[in-house]
């Protein structure tokens, strides 16, 4: 029987992997409220302005989104400096990564990726059918002498998180000057800094003064992490005319849930939450650190709200016997941390279960 | 100076003129309180079980949606009468359509749109690098005849909105059948039922029952029409095994906000408020013809939420006077309704007054 043919490249997507569900682990575990540190949420849950927003918001659901997101990308634009026009919201900032791909790869182009960071690049990459080129780590950071020599003619875009997901760590802002010098500028250079809120490193450069006077640049931003809407699927793209005016052409009309837009824009605005939540990040990392070096565990500095801790060989042990538990965390496999685990920030009470539990199962 | 190149096609995709909203024309034209007979939103708000469902929901709104949208598929697959595993979930139809664009088609490939209906279609299609094929109507209906007539050994797929937008008209179900029938089974058929639950020709077959038997048909759903969800953001489509398990390689996977799929679920549940709907459309549509009659003007009989009427070469002129006196419907140009304004139906309130307007402006 003859059937419809995918485009060709569809199948050499990999499957995104999440982190497991609490109601997952409840399930299968049988315990009755697990903590989860698998997916990098905010623990202090969303700004309570959001919520204030969506309440109020919720009355026009019937209605159709704004498609330009126009107040949420003036809130935007307040808070990360820049104007207006520079900004193209999106569901997520996979959407935004989604429509980078789709506005400039071909089958064929190439792209660069270090061979350890967030998986959504390569997913995104491939469904457009361009070729992945993985550029090697170095001591768990990107290497931009790695990136630069991955250059090649067909090289159409590089995808960087500054600060990395899933090892924490962060570029220097003269490595990012550097790179950014480096590239031919008929090359895009994405610059995903969905974590740079949590960076807190003197020499951490964020990319968003560069974005207007250069015009292969472009930062992502998203509201999952800092300001507490992992569920609300709102990020940002901003970047110069030139890119702008390309995504726009192939950005959804209505992208943006209306209640999404209404949260951001008040998320944004919310100085006093995302104060806590970096307090409560920088704290939490600080106690782990100390916990760490107390039970005699290596791991990476993070200037992100998660840490890599090292665990050795025995690590899918351990990651099963916390589920057993009722702590989640995450172990990623294939990509040179088997010997890892990632471990979100929580509450300061999580956090403490957590290195009780590591502890007991160590 | 050199520039990034965009991938060769986006700058092919038209612009989506989306209906105007009651901001922008209190805004320019000074009227206090717009009504929006645009959008074929649904004049009685959102189902209320969804606003109880959002109002619960925001609790979790920090933590990443199910990616899976397990409970609002469930929910689905007992509305639709289908198996959850024959759904995949969107973020708004609109996505389900780009999936089914960004799975299958490639550059070069053709696909079939009637040349007069949703302009997604073209938009998702020009997106991929796929090149159009407008197939004839034949009295503001869908010329299946045009359409088989239309298929040549490059046709990847073929776009069907049943009941169709703008225009209001349906294919019967033995027309449905008949070009299911004739289409090759290496042709993808795309019908999209947005309208389908407004239809009440006797003779108005959904494609449902067909998914599972045809490896190459999938329909499309949205809960922004009956259910009252524009806003939101949920859409369906409902297929194969083959053709669900390619879309899903695809599927970003976050796509779906969280209040998204509780509100979904509940309104999916809401008999009550889907019953009202109903009962509203069709009373409005009928008031509507009635008043058009009395008016000397004619239109075309709908099985949706909204009517075309024909105003003649006036219509541009009708539509910016009813525009001054608060009254939004949408003037659609270029595809062969330039003599009509399509209006939504709304509360009977709201009906009257436009019509009132309407017989003052004519």
């Amino acid at each position: 029987m003859k059937t419809v043919e995918p485009n060709g490249w569809v199948f050499t997507i990999p499957e995104y992997v999440p982190g497991r569900s609490k109601e997952e682990i409840a399930r299968q575990y049988g315990t009755a409220n697990p903590i989860k540190l698998a997916s990098n949420e905010n623990p202090l849950g969303a700004s309570p302005k959001a919520l204030d927003a969506i309440r109020e918001a919720m009355a026009v659901s019937h209605l159709y989104p704004d498609p330009a997101s126009r107040n949420l990308r003036t809130a935007a634009a307040r808070f990360f400096g820049c104007n207006v026009e520079d900004i193209v919201a999106g569901n997520g900032s996979d959407e935004i990564i989604d429509l980078i791909c789709r506005a400039y790869l071909k089958p064929g182009d190439e792209v660069i990726i270090p061979s350890c960071t967030f998986s959504y690049y390569r997913i995104a990459s491939l469904a457009c059918g361009a070729q992945i080129v993985a550029s090697p780590m170095k001591d768990h950071c990107i290497d931009i002498t790695g990136i630069e020599a991955a250059l090649s003619p067909k090289t159409k875009g590089i995808f960087i998180a500054n600060p990395n997901n899933p090892t924490g760590t962060y570029l220097k802002g003269v490595e990012l000057l550097s790179l950014v010098n480096a590239v031919p500028e008929n090359v895009l250079v994405v610059i995903d800094e969905a974590y740079g809120a949590f960076a807190r490193a003197n020499d951490y450069l964020s990319a968003l003064s560069l974005t207007q006077s250069r015009s292969n640049l472009i930062t992502i931003h998203t509201l999952s992490k800092s300001h507490g809407l992992a569920g609300l699927r709102v990020g940002f793209g901003i970047a110069s005319k030139e890119i702008l005016a390309t995504m726009l052409r192939i950005k959804p009309p209505f992208n943006v849930n209306i209640l999404a837009q209404k949260a951001g824009e008040e998320a944004l605005n919310d100085d006093i939450f995302l104060k806590k939540t970096l307090s409560n990040t920088w704290d939490s990392l600080d106690s782990f650190y100390a916990s760490f070096e107390r039970l005699g565990l290596s791991f990476v500095r993070s200037q992100t709200n998660f840490v890599l801790v090292h665990i050795g060989k025995d690590s899918p042990r351990v990651y099963e016997e916390l589920l057993k538990r009722g702590i989640i965390t995450r172990y990623i496999t294939n990509i040179g941390l088997d010997e890892y685990l990632r471990v979100s920030i929580g509450l300061p009470k999580e956090n403490s279960v957590f290195i009780d539990a590591l502890e007991e199962v160590l």
